[in-house]
């Protein structure tokens, strides 16, 4: 790896597309200057979007062509099939050819993963890719996989996933051995189903810093570094998280809302909600890894406004500089060699 | 069914046992004239903890004894077979002997579910029973189940819990053709695990007003009146929200308490607060019902207090009255006649 860190962005992904994206990739250049972007998609919408935004390419920002979008309800069999020159597809073949270091998109989730899997391949002995991401919780974060790559995950693949999950919170949150959890229904042994249970198993022989099972509130109260969980299961809560703290927001907001004195008690309670804000801000929590491949693929969330796209861009970074594939790569060598 | 309605209440489950359970009990009497409760315990702790809070045994209010408690961490194999004359079994009984039209019981779950089970036996055609309850929804509340006393479910045991869902909705909580949803990881009919996909084609042959699928936020801000799903996915979406509920709730307080400018804040959004307590107010979400058995079994919270058992208690009431037993057996006869 050079000291230049190129990342391809997929500037039609998202809601909002290049109108999120290029602002984005100059927040990230700002910030790193060792970083280079080059904006996939169709040139004249590129040209356009710059002009709009006053920005224009230079040394650290370039484009690249591609002359189709993959649209957000896409099925992704179609988009991988047919879509050979989307701005994802182009994304995701510069990381391939070398001519970037990883990718960023806030396109169709499933569209990224298939076309990122057919195009970049997996590490050798991973047999399926996992969703990462890091939530809010109340002892820093937790970093949760799999959020909905696979449903019906073995026991093998909850092992690998935990795996992934190690060496990503190692890499990234810059912690030595993380302790690692598999999601259950209960604390006890006995409880959970079978490719839980037997997860479990295969996790205690593994020199990861295995502890055992946590329980749905632990993802946001306990102090786990990394959660592993089947995709259904995984997607399930994250969403579900997202619709409760989404009804508690909209509940206080009515309430405050209600009358003379709590609108000035709103008024007072300023800081109060921008700590809160703060908190649970999804935008400080934007950029999923894909992991797994033999390449660094970010996802960004479809609405993510610039700042948090950005954000997304800095996870791409620091999984470059962490070189997180290949280390994936290698602790899998080593505990499989361990088991043999 | 007489105009009397007699709950058995087993006196020593949950954190706190009697001094919880007979203050509820009291409350309870007090709400509805109808009502006759049954302690069951060990006779000289019931004694006790009815002079402690200054009650008195009367015709609405009588004892049976139990020399035995079943633990909140107990193996619900071991209580089964050995507690032969626990609080929690001796409640069972009764319902099963007829003495009793219902039981409450803050006892440990899995203990309940085997023992109830057990004694009650399942209905006829259901193969196993399942624990729901109703959640806070941003268009007033969403009926949920399983929440955990299955894994592994298969695409006719959802199938069930649709059933047996729907017509807990349609009884509690009035709704003449209640909506029903299967949880699922994304909308569109291609996603999802092989069980749920062919349960939503069973569905769609009954006559529930089955509505397809719905995602982990449409828990607690959709419109459907049940959502159905295995008790592995259930119990960790309802753990993972209540998680995220509580980091909520303690990040505001933290921020509340920070300065004396953000304590008055805090004074004047008293009315706030409370509005919001009182919408997630877990006492007011209290009692989930067993439901498949040939008998009326309510799980209220292990750390319920006793306005929060009341709540149990008066929906095991509702239960009575409106025989959701016989409406769940009925409504599966006439759905597995028409399929024949």
């Amino acid at each position: 790896m050079s000291d230049r860190i190129t990342i391809a962005l997929d500037a039609m992904g998202g809601d909002t597309g290049p109108d999120v994206v290029l602002p984005a990739a100059l927040k990230a250049l700002d910030r790193c200057p060792r970083l280079h972007v080059i904006l996939v998609g169709p040139e004249e919408i590129l040209t356009a979007t710059l002009k709009k935004h006053a920005m224009g390419l230079n040394g650290r920002m370039t484009m690249h062509p591609a002359s189709e979008i993959v649209t957000m309800d896409e099925s992704p069999v179609l988009a991988l099939r047919r879509k050979k020159d989307s701005s994802m597809r182009v994304s995701i073949d510069l990381v391939n050819e070398g001519q970037a270091d990883a990718c960023v998109s806030a396109g169709n989730t499933g569209a990224l993963m298939a076309i990122s899997r057919f195009v970049l391949k997996m590490l050798p002995g991973i047999d399926r890719p996992a969703i990462i991401t890091h939530l809010p919780s109340a002892n820093g974060h937790t970093y949760m996989l799999d959020l909905g790559a696979n449903v019906d995950s073995s026991a093998g693949h909850l092992r690998d996933f935990a795996i992934m999950g190690s060496e990503l919170a190692r890499a990234i949150g810059n912690i030595e051995a993380p302790s690692v959890a598999l999601l259950n229904v209960g604390e006890e042994d006995i409880k959970g189903n079978e490719q839980v249970r037997e997860a479990s198993q295969l996790l205690a022989e593994t020199d990861l810093n295995y502890v055992g099972f946590a329980e749905g509130d632990d993802i946001f109260l306990g102090d786990f570094d990394v959660i592993v969980c089947d995709g259904f299961v995984g997607n399930i809560a994250l969403k579900s998280s997202e619709g409760v703290a989404k009804l508690v927001t909209a509940t206080l907001k009515e309430a405050f809302g209600q009358s003379i004195f709590t609108r000035t008690a709103a008024f007072l309670a300023l800081p109060i909600l921008t700590s809160f804000k703060k908190t649970f801000d999804p935008g400080r929590y934007n950029g999923a890894s894909l992991l797994g491949l033999k390449g660094i693929v970010i996802k960004s969330h479809g609405g993510a406004d610039a700042p948090a796209f950005a954000n997304a861009i800095d996870i791409a970074i620091r999984e470059v500089e962490k070189q997180v594939p290949q280390a994936i790569s290698s602790r899998l060598e080593r505990i499989l060699s361990k088991a043999r």
